[in-house]
């Protein structure tokens, strides 16, 4: 459970080596190749559309690899550290590896506008709300298993991949075409089916109360997915990882606040790193890269991308737990995968034809 | 148990009010409109639409009604009469209802050509293909359940989605856009996600032998089905009612030489009608229907069109069935229901765009 809610917490956020050795080589090869504007333009085009297939390969592995380490963690036994402070260590933790990455392009490439690390009031300011966002769809989590139990919550999570393709249509006002359209609805409905499980049922019995929150939970969701991606796109130039820096630094500001209101006196008795394994420094830092990995995919690709990456995730995880954990895949389980890989498909080949 | 064998064997045969009026129909709607070319080259093509629209409608709704007598039978209690003599009651009343409809036909315009009850060698002499076909379907499925159980062989069925339209691709060199081939993945996919049950799992223990005879009987199905389309299409012009009259006679030789084989001895002790009841009149009723409703689809739509019936049918018996029988529906039958129908949408929206 506590895995899962750190999981959920910082789902908006790569290594810091793969952030310097992205920028270093796509700065290098924008050098090397501006020769001539056509050429230019085409490596530009091309090494775009490496660096958005690197950093969403990134988040794909980082993100099966983070539910390979809740079923590693859970097998290890039970965790006893207090999550607030695990939550707090995953946002310093971004905090300094994009510092770590910004000083490393300040010595080769020296301070420029766009990577100074000193800011405006108007580029600042909204970084806040995507981390107040977060902070209140994590407060509803406590009162929905009021009304719904964990499995039926995460099947009912997957209306995220609804609410994020809503939003990202009203909100960036960009458009999918029609088979793009039905892939969504592939995608969210193949990957409820391979979650699928025989006590799945019940989720059709939640009270309305309950699938008002889950609504309420997945549109908050959607709505920082979408806006952190505004935020960092406003300003294309920008660095990202000066942009990382200010979104982070307030969720380590937030979660000061928490553990302060929640976790004060245990952190004061039994101290800060209390109960911590070499798993949950593991995950942490699991954790810290992915979620640095969502905010390139925000930057060089965007919440659609995200959300199939997340999702294919989700499957590889499973495959890889056969090998690993012995795990039974289910029959659910490959006609899920089935339709997720069409819509994978059908959304790369909705994409050719412009839309009427 | 019978029921379904009853069902599976005569997958490829309207009502025979339909046939009338749909043949009266489309020729008074030729006759009345053919004033100019253009105008009659439209009519012809949005009477052409009409009547695919129609019978198809007819077989969706013959389909699901005949798993929801399915149903009620089962809830009436235990059946006894013979399988074989239902069987060739069903063909035999698909002569009469042909011969009926051919009578009509004849009164109103006069034996033409194309109408004509006689045939030849050459027309004729590959009409029984697609019965022997079917015969060892029927025969293989006896022996099918010494590796797989009666609920696994209902999801194995579903390989006859894929096989259909393989073989519709490879034998009637039709093509399918991308789009249409990615639909027809999800709709084998969304259909067995529909009938998933918490027992389904172990369908994924099927002997090699019991994958073996459900691929091999999917083939021949398909080939029964594709066969039975490149027969009735190869003489456009001619009746359907003829075609159908040569088609069914064959299923009655067959099934006769099955009670004779098979239960000869009851017959002659208990009568041939024995253990009939008035649901078993219904069931043979609607068996003949939906088989004539089959033949009008191979003739004026075609294989596709009769999967894609038959699956929306599916659906439809289960959703019904909650206000009839109390069912309860599945999570899984939502997200089948889900896919189906984002299958039949692709599968449409597909059809608008020329393959590249």
């Amino acid at each position: 459970m506590e895995y899962r809610r750190v999981k959920d917490q910082i789902y908006d956020d790569l290594s810091q080596k793969d952030v310097e050795s992205l920028s270093g080589r796509t700065l290098s090869s924008a050098n090397t190749t501006a020769i001539g504007p056509a050429s230019a333009g085409g490596a530009k085009a091309n090494s775009s559309w490496k660096l958005k297939s690197v950093v969403t390969l990134a988040l794909t592995l980082l993100t099966s690899s983070q539910a390979i380490l809740i079923v590693w963690s859970k097998r290890a036994g039970k965790y006893e550290y207090s999550v607030t402070t695990a939550n707090f260590s995953v946002e310093a933790l971004k905090c300094l590896l994009s510092l770590a990455a910004l000083f490393r392009t300040w010595n080769c490439h020296g301070v420029t506008d766009d990577n100074r690390l000193t800011t405006s009031f108007d580029e600042v300011g909204v970084y806040p709300i995507p981390a107040v966002l977060y902070m209140v769809k994590n407060l509803l989590q406590y009162y929905i298993f009021v009304y719904v139990d964990a499995p039926a919550y995460q099947i009912l999570k997957n209306l995220n991949i609804i609410s994020t393709g809503v939003l990202y249509r009203i909100i960036l006002k960009k458009k999918l075409s029609e088979i793009q359209w039905a892939a969504f609805v592939l995608l969210c409905a193949g990957c409820t089916t391979a979650q699928l499980n025989p006590s799945s049922d019940h989720v059709l019995q939640t009270p309305i109360q309950g699938w008002m929150m889950a609504i309420v939970m997945a549109l908050l969701s959607g709505f920082a997915g979408v806006y952190t991606e505004a935020i960092i796109k406003k300003r294309p130039s920008r660095n990202i990882n000066v942009q990382n820096f200010w979104l982070y630094i307030f969720g380590v500001i937030f979660n000061l606040v928490a553990i302060c209101v929640q976790d004060y006196d245990a952190v004061m008795n039994k101290g800060f790193f209390h109960g911590y394994s070499f798993i949950t420094v593991l995950m942490i830092l699991n954790h810290a890269l992915s979620g640095i990995a969502v905010s390139m995919v925000m930057k060089y690709a965007d919440n659609i991308v995200k959300v199939y990456s997340t999702s294919v995730a989700m499957l590889l995880t499973a495959v890889v737990s056969v090998f690993l954990f012995n795990f039974h895949l289910s029959l659910a389980f490959f006609l899920g995968s089935t339709v997720v890989s069409v819509s994978v498909y059908l959304h790369s080949i909705g994409k050719l034809q412009p839309q009427k």
